[in-house]
């Protein structure tokens, strides 16, 4: 597709109020800067946080908004100032689409700290114009926060990566985490815990999901590669399980007590927080102190680490589980999510699918 | 001092109850092992943790308990396997001595997270009797847990190096903080706070002292060497502060809110726990999360890390602020730490005290 053929209107589904239901809208595109890439989106991974931003749960939701940070398209127009794209390529988008630059995470490329970042949308982009995610025919990011698709990886694959993947992948490399024979916990088996399940394995790690049911158990085992599965109230197995763990990622997005956890990781064991939870959590000073523990949290990951992570991954050989579905099933499939009804996320073809009324 | 001139029988001050007041207590020593090391004691810290066992606060002392565990002394006799040690040479004796030397922690030489780790008083060593600590003529202890003190090191300065001094010293060398140009806070002025601006300041970092009142602020600043002083009550100073620390070493030994700190920590910092602390202690997930920050505590420090800590402070010529006494002195010295009236660190010059009866 040449230039010419560019279109700077697009056609995206935006929720228009607290309700979250997505419908048909159209909006403009800028120009393609010179630092800008243009993108044909081919699918967007649905994130938990999608479902919060479109019913305002964070109560700073701006309409309408057009959800999806886990973007994948094909390069159809470059800015002069862009070398590392060409037309034709595919990339990937996550959640950030701008940062300030100057700033000291900015100066170490953990852009992702950065105090003035922008979001890929419910955001306001440096020209004053909201942003909008990628449930959208085409989206304009600037250079900056594309990443390259490896080679031969799967389009639908590659999505959940941008903000899931990323997420477990960069507190694990940050923390010295990323080495064989480590024995890891995911607390919680959500989006971002199913994706830890994966990349922990692919790291060579032995990897124990900590659930309150059985209810994904045969599948954590079986599907996903788990090595054990504990019940987070079977106190005999988590007394088993004691002084034995490297680190825990803990996805659990409400309250609960970090005593139990504390108590299965070993000296310098590292329990990382992937929930923003609003009541304050709590912990004994010296179950830390007793054995040099962390608790620590993070946050997605930069562009630099999606880029490793995107090549880690097609090293080897990793793939998500999702379920692709059409844009007209994005609002059945948002309830499903809140219902967590979904093994493990829903990506939408948005090439595929019908956008406009 | 010959093999033969060496007495069994010695004399220290012991507590005989929860009352805390030591007086003179004669015991038995073991005969010197193969592996141990004969040590007149010359003087000895006295650090908090005395003041608790002494008077059963954590209701497991054992009486008579002759307390002590910053011990600096004079080698008298040396086992058969003893290598590392001479007669005549000055040496030091920590919180520790024994430990299994089987498990993780002990392989990786990390004694003080052993699980089966012995104190050097008021626990039971090997042969089923009980250890007694530094407030003693003389001291028998397994060569593992013995230190040289650096030639030319005053002995009085070395004593509070062996507890309060590897207290801080360990978790910034473990955590990467053992580099000039970092900023510290170091988060209450007692024995370990004022060592740990002495070994921030030797390590090359800007030290701000967050205290609960003005009462210190002249002598941290004019006297200890610390950069600023701020009082935690004072917002508008903490403002300032905010997101500038790369990390705190807090020693305050009572419950108490970490948010206003954990502001205070720029991306990655890390608020250190030193205080054993018997209420759960809060925090907000976002708050560590969006700036990968660290809550972690440590607990004293490996023989390892002794050594290296006494050969940086010989290096750096570090001078811990002290208050020698002599043993009849001991029970106010005790009443006089518990009101917090030490500046800041008492040590009883044993050699030269009169201890017996």
């Amino acid at each position: 597709m040449g230039k010419m053929e560019v279109e700077r209107k697009t056609t995206g589904w935006a929720a228009r109020d607290p309700s979250g239901i997505l419908s048909p809208y159209t909006y403009t595109l800028r120009e393609t800067g010179p630092e800008d890439v243009h993108i044909r989106v081919i699918c967007c991974g649905i994130c938990h946080t999608d479902l919060h931003q479109t019913k305002n749960d964070l109560g700073m939701s701006n309409y309408p908004m057009v959800p999806g940070h886990e973007v994948v398209g094909e390069v159809v127009e470059v800015g002069s100032g862009v070398s590392k794209f060409t037309v034709g390529e595919i990339v990937g988008v996550g959640c950030l689409v701008g940062c300030c630059g100057g700033c000291s995470p900015c100066e170490r490329d953990l852009e992702q700290y950065c105090p003035k970042k922008i979001w890929s949308y419910n955001d306001v982009y440096i020209d004053g114009q909201p942003t909008q995610g990628g449930f959208a025919r085409a989206t304009t990011v600037h250079q900056k926060f594309v990443v390259k698709i490896p080679e031969g990886m799967p389009v639908e694959q590659a999505a959940p990566l941008l903000c899931a993947g990323v997420t477990v992948y960069s507190p694990l490399s940050h923390f010295g985490l990323k080495r064989p024979g480590l024995r890891g916990g995911i607390l919680g088996l959500g989006g971002v815990g199913h994706m830890g399940v994966k990349i922990a394995k692919a790291m060579g790690h032995h990897v124990t999901v900590i659930s309150s049911s059985n209810k994904k158990k045969e599948e954590a085992l079986n599907d996903l590669g788990a090595d054990d599965y504990v019940i987070g109230s079977d106190q005999s197995k988590m007394n088993e399980l004691a002084d034995s763990l490297d680190y825990i990622i803990d996805t659990v997005p409400v309250h609960h007590a970090l005593e139990p956890y504390l108590a299965l990781l070993r000296l310098d064991g590292k329990l990382i927080l992937m929930g923003v939870i609003s009541n304050p959590l709590q912990f004994l000073s010296p179950m830390v102190m007793l054995g040099r523990k962390v608790i620590t949290g993070s946050f997605i990951g930069s562009m630099k680490e999606t880029e490793e992570m995107l090549e880690f991954c097609k090293e080897k050989g990793l793939s998500s589980m999702i379920e692709v579905v059409k844009m007209d099933y994005v609002n059945t499939a948002f309830e499903r999510l809140e219902k967590n009804d979904v093994r493990y996320r829903f990506v939408v073809d948005v090439e595929g699918s019908k956008l406009e009324a």
